[in-house]
């Protein structure tokens, strides 16, 4: 396993989970860290998510504190009161700045936060504490994910060779049975505050913001950039010329865990792609593409790997952005489906590519130059089964 | 079985669908009728509904015929002409004028519709016409329907009672398979034409555009209201005295019809009627609704008969609609469950609801006086099935 220098991490059972798996994780930088995060836009927030926005204000964070079976999320004033006990208790125990410490939660909605067993696991924890734990704190923070989810880049810059880590789960909204989607990303490189929000906007924008599995968006979906500066590089600033390339490689990490998580996505069996070309502003685009990936109908013929078109242009149709029917062209990876107006060869030609486990489908409205997309999973039986029947 | 007076109805198998089934039916009044249509909105129209559209600017409509089996939509060009053909070749038959025959399709989208099969079948079609014909009429409609649909209302006026009678399908979109939600409203009172643009519009309003099976509208959505006037009525407009209980009429056999469509919507085992009030507008409040509605995390909650209200309150987060969460009330068939940001009682005062096949969810966001509801339908493993599997 491979570390981040100057980042610690733990994962532990403190008995949130009546599974005895791990539902307790630790990250600690060996010094306050730059930061960043972006939140749920979700107008019912999770108390950690509020007390994160405020924390998040003063730009710099040394430890995040992360429990899963419990999202602390719809229990009124108490739910804050929580927070922000748990973040005290840990900031005295670490013996670091209470502004410095950021708790997180994904879990059940709607129940207290159990503060006593999480406190009394602190010293546990702590001790666990160790550079190669990525595997164990990813572990810690799953929920209804079937695999513990975590990815590296390296980044070179000015001889020196700085590490990204990002360390994600998700599996779609499950509130408030389970909840969520978090990324926590870590990095020795030294990275300025304002290259920091902006590179972590773009690389959410086109990733975690990029993905559906149910269509719902959680209390608690929170992504977080920690740059704790150890490489010793000359601070990155959106003026530096590896900008972009830093924003390149955040976008490339995020994408790879966000995939992650569709692929995992509850009872999903498929990863798609849908991209939508040709329309007159990337906000049409985007609307199309979005009604496609979460339309049970398309959902469901990919999961019957039925190549289905007409599905895909009838949601299409539904989406209130105008476009010429008789002009449009689909394509499903890059093989010509619709054309004129109609079927454009026979279904044998293309029917074999939904039954592969990840294919693109590709609308072209050919109104504009604007292009989007989004990932999306199939809808399962399975799908019903874990959402219907989790709680009985 | 009822009849409407001056209105003949026949419901055949004429080839269309290969389970044997009934498949084309004929509507036809004995004179002209007054008539009023809304249409789907989707972008993506099926050739009978381009037809229709243009044909309704006339007013009148003397009969209406109708396939299942085949929707004629994305087939280009050639849908239009079919349509057409379809549409001369019954009006000859009947020796009335094209302009008053109104042709309509649901079933499979992008196969060149059958015109030599529902061509070869009108002498039998036209035999077969019966006042009494309702219930076959209904049937030759069905696609994925379970059950055949209607509805019947009678309507005093001046002394005389007239009759309204809706016939409908639905099943949510089932596009490319089946598609589409169709009613035909045909009575013998005699409304202006003004006054049925106005009824329609409201109780369509009121009903069908207020149900949801999987949020897909389809590319032939369709309902007509035919007016033949054989009461012999003083004509109603919309400044009648009679005119509001009119409208109240139509929306009530609207909705029963809408209702059943939800009942029978695919794999549905529960109808539940979603109200959020307090809002602002209008609008938010159906913003809202049709949010939670369309959610696969309620949905599959429905199935199971888990009592969730965290899923029902974090999708109207995500809503786009401003709320105070601290302030809102939940109530599952009148029972509060949600207050004051936190659950109001224990679960087992209201578990018991979300075992009934029909119950109300009611969100009050206390923002303003504004209301508005949908009805909605459980999302289960047999629509997944029907979904998937259909085509294979």
């Amino acid at each position: 396993m491979n570390n981040i220098p100057g980042f610690f991490l733990s994962g532990i059972h403190a008995g949130l989970k009546k599974s005895g798996k791990k539902d307790l994780a630790l990250i600690l930088s060996e010094r306050p860290s730059k930061a960043s995060a972006v939140f749920t836009k979700n107008i019912v927030k999770a108390a950690p998510v509020i007390l994160g926005q405020e924390k998040m204000k003063g730009g710099y964070c040394q430890a995040i504190i992360i429990n899963s079976g419990n999202a602390n999320a719809c229990n009124g004033t108490g739910g804050y009161k929580d927070a922000l006990l748990v973040s005290k208790s840990i900031s005295e125990k670490l013996n670091i700045d209470e502004s410095l410490v950021i708790p997180s939660s994904t879990g059940v909605i709607g129940k207290p936060l159990p503060t006593g067993k999480i406190i009394k696991s602190l010293p546990k924890l702590i001790k666990s504490l160790n550079g190669n734990n990525v595997e164990d704190a990813a572990a810690a923070i799953k929920t209804t994910d079937k695999f513990a989810k975590y990815a590296f880049r390296s980044f070179k810059i000015g001889g020196k060779t700085g590490t990204i880590c990002a360390i994600g789960k998700g599996a779609g909204m499950i509130c408030p049975n389970m909840a969520t989607m978090l990324c926590f990303i870590l990095t020795d490189l030294d990275i300025s505050r304002s290259a920091l929000n902006k590179a972590l906007k773009i690389s959410v924008d086109k990733s975690f913001n990029k993905i559906t599995v149910d269509g719902d968006t959680s209390t608690n979906d929170s992504v977080f950039i920690l740059s704790n500066g150890m490489l010793g590089n000359k601070e990155i600033t959106q003026k530096s010329r590896s900008f972009n390339s830093l924003v390149k490689t955040l976008t490339d990490i995020c994408y790879e865990v966000a995939e992650m998580i569709v692929r995992d996505g509850e009872g999903a069996t498929k990863v798609v792609k849908i991209e939508v070309k040709g329309a007159k502003t990337t906000k049409d685009a985007e609307k199309i593409a979005g009604v496609i990936a979460n339309s049970q109908l398309t959902k469901t013929a990919f999961y019957g790997e039925d190549a289905n078109w007409g599905r895909i242009i009838g949601a299409a149709g539904r989406a209130g952005i105008k476009f010429n029917p008789d002009k449009i062209e689909l394509f499903f990876d890059g093989i010509k489906v619709y054309s004129k107006g109609k079927q454009f060869q026979p279904e044998s030609k293309y029917s074999h590519i939904f039954k592969k486990s990840k294919f693109t489908v590709s609308l072209n409205i050919k109104e504009g130059k604007a292009d989007s997309y989004i990932l999306t999973s199939d809808l399962t039986h399975n799908y019903v089964s874990i959402n219907a029947d989790y709680r009985t």
